[in-house]
């Protein structure tokens, strides 16, 4: 069993920072780096990158919506996929520079905050997400939730792809994340997290909070690494899936 | 004798555009075309790219300061020159994907408005930007002003460059523009600029104010287009040129 | 009978302008100058409120989404009533500075964009809108939609009001815009304007296109002056409205 | 003897935060709030007015350039001092709308970041803020360097000011703050800052590097609470003027 750890790292803007993304790049296996619209500057996605290379951690573009005060998490309704198409181009490209000035390489890309929330629910952005990845460079990995329609607009395109669970989130018969608003939807204790992904890993399936079974394989953790707490929660997971004796490797590199 | 015409293309935003791009691309054979710092975004810099290939233009990146409410034209203090070498990059990573998108590659670097004034004085500014270039693409063209540290940020470097001049500006005996505050630094006159242009191609100098001759071989010329006025000047400098048998032709395709 | 025109103004940002603002500002007898935030800066803002002094204009403030990219007209979700009431209170603030610095007062607040088309059918927000002005200066004039969520705001917070049609638009059986995207929902020519706007002050009603009758005295009348062929509408609508005897005069001014 | 002590407080934006501002809300008698430009938005300037109000604290607003990504501290060469004007009075009404809604009152300004060091030595500039300042509101104290040329603005036009040092800075003959690049400029140890203070209180005086008397009645001092050490050395300072007999108390409450 092998399986990869992800987490959204280079999340500061100019003065500001957030989380510790030495101590999570010391745990995962793979960064979602933000690219400049929700967040991220030039100086900070070159650090991430850089510090990324060090620790052999693999990079990927983490593009999001233009809303640097809304830090991507408002839903923003009226661009055209056409639109977005550019904007994550644009993101991708960025980023690609910025490692290239670091010696590092972009292998994936995820998107971010409401772009991502949408993009899971919404063909049509999830395509238009799909083809800048796609003209950027045919082999960039689209990390992508199963079952949504993130991954079947990488089927459709014919992209690589990786498909991602989340390790404090639980999910619904539709492959959809529960709504935080109910109760029960976010897991806070680390060792529940870590077992909750440790079965889904195992069973090959992610299990709904009504009991069904959702068949997928497993290949990334999105772990969260913006407190100290969920930092040590990333750290729990890793070494009990570890001990289950899970190979934790970057998806890219396989 | 051969020379290109440059203009500064795409300087719109979001619901705002400045000039008349179509206008200026029947015209010139090569846009710079801003990359979101001071001016452009992924819509804009996307259809620049598209009409320019459509046109058989050549495309460059033209970075600049982040600041859209100055139009990069407000000298920022400040950042390292480490710090620039990051934001010229992104901008040219990023202009990359657009321009991949349209279908159109990026051939130049010319930096904007008091980036490129500074860096025009300043070796160490001037180098940031060239290795930027560089570490992106090394085969990318640097688009230099004669003389200045750009060019010689450029041959230090080992980087492709092209001199260029302005059309309608004056020059100091240091190869310098002479100060927009100096009566008679910008020429205004479509056939003085047209005279002035045709003499610097075919005495392969420049002629300062004072009269000094500084040897250069023009290779680009610099027309704006941000006016109808503006506009109207490079149609009647790009017909004086080629009624002197000039040949129009982008410095990237030599 | 008298009425009020108002326009949109000051919608430039840094270098890049929108409209002809002084046309307009000779034709309307108020405007609503954006703060900022969708578009619109310091120095924008006074100029605008400077020029409406000269000429006897009253002066709203006009606030929207912080989203210059999408001129405000994207719907952004996702901020709570509460933030939404600082966002606009900040804007208030500011342009009342603005105005001050420029000789003139602010008379009244109107949302713009997808704000405004948010809170004419949210209650929650339009209250919100409602109570940051309130709080400002409680003799402000909510410039509201007639039997929008904005009205019902406006009367439950005791704010002084004032009802406002738009000339090129139609509206459906419950006193909302029909949707653009409805054929006939947008009136290009000036004269059927013109004809509209007149309808509507001598009825004391809107006629809803599936031919309702609503009733509401109209006090001020929305022309767009972003275009060459806006303005010469606004100019036709004024010239017809005067004709048939209506006093043209700020709802401010009352 | 009575000082005020300030700090610069609100200082995140969106998603981000800089220092404990509830820690330097119980040490200081004064904030100087963000207001959006180079830091801050509605949120949280509303927040730190409502906590420095619940604490009995004075506000101020504290504009800057708007350059979010070099938080204010690049100097930016360029604006008009019309222009300034103009930006400075847009964030003072800015920050006097939070205010409101948050039941308090601003009753200073203090510039910020480079442009705070560029008025310093500009008489120009410190003339534009003022003016901004006394255009707003006549009574809003200046807070200003002795003998530098925001004082000298501050009595030109007649506007009411408090002079305040730093407490953490050594100062050169001319009032001016040693360079940061000199040795010695930047004091870390509390227990010199609160001496260095002290003396400064009692002497009614700076003493420069080079021993000379400065004369000047120190009316405010300010502390810096962006990292944990700062706020360290904010409370020895207030317990070591407290307990010398300085009463520690607002200058706006004078």
């Amino acid at each position: 069993m092998k399986v990869d750890l992800n987490s959204d790292l280079g999340e500061g803007f100019g003065p500001w920072r957030m989380g510790d993304d030495n101590a999570m790049l010391d745990i995962v296996t793979t960064a979602n780096v933000a690219c400049g619209f929700h967040a991220g500057d030039p100086v900070i996605m070159h650090a991430t990158a850089a510090q990324a290379k060090a620790r052999n951690v693999a990079i990927g573009a983490h593009p999001g919506f233009n809303d640097l005060w809304g830090f991507g998490r408002r839903a923003i309704k009226g661009d055209s996929a056409a639109d977005i198409e550019k904007m994550v181009a644009y993101q991708i490209g960025a980023f690609q520079a910025m490692a290239t000035l670091a010696g590092h390489k972009v292998t994936h890309v995820k998107s971010h905050g409401a772009l991502a929330n949408m993009a899971a629910e919404d063909d049509d952005l999830a395509l238009a997400i799909g083809r800048a990845i796609k003209a950027i460079d045919k082999d960039l990995i689209y990390l992508v939730m199963p079952g949504m329609a993130t991954e079947r607009a990488a089927r459709k395109l014919g992209l690589p792809f990786a498909l991602e669970v989340y390790a404090d989130r639980t999910y619904d018969d539709t492959f959809n994340l529960t709504s935080r608003s109910v109760p029960g939807s976010v897991i806070h204790d680390p060792e529940e997290a870590a077992a909750h992904v440790l079965r889904m890993i195992e069973d090959r399936a992610i299990r709904s909070v009504k009991g069904k079974r959702l068949d997928c394989t497993v290949e990334s953790i999105c772990v969260h690494g913006d407190t100290p707490s969920a930092v040590a929660m990333a750290k729990v997971i890793r070494e009990r899936l570890e001990a289950a004796g899970v190979t934790i490797a970057a998806f890219a590199n396989k």
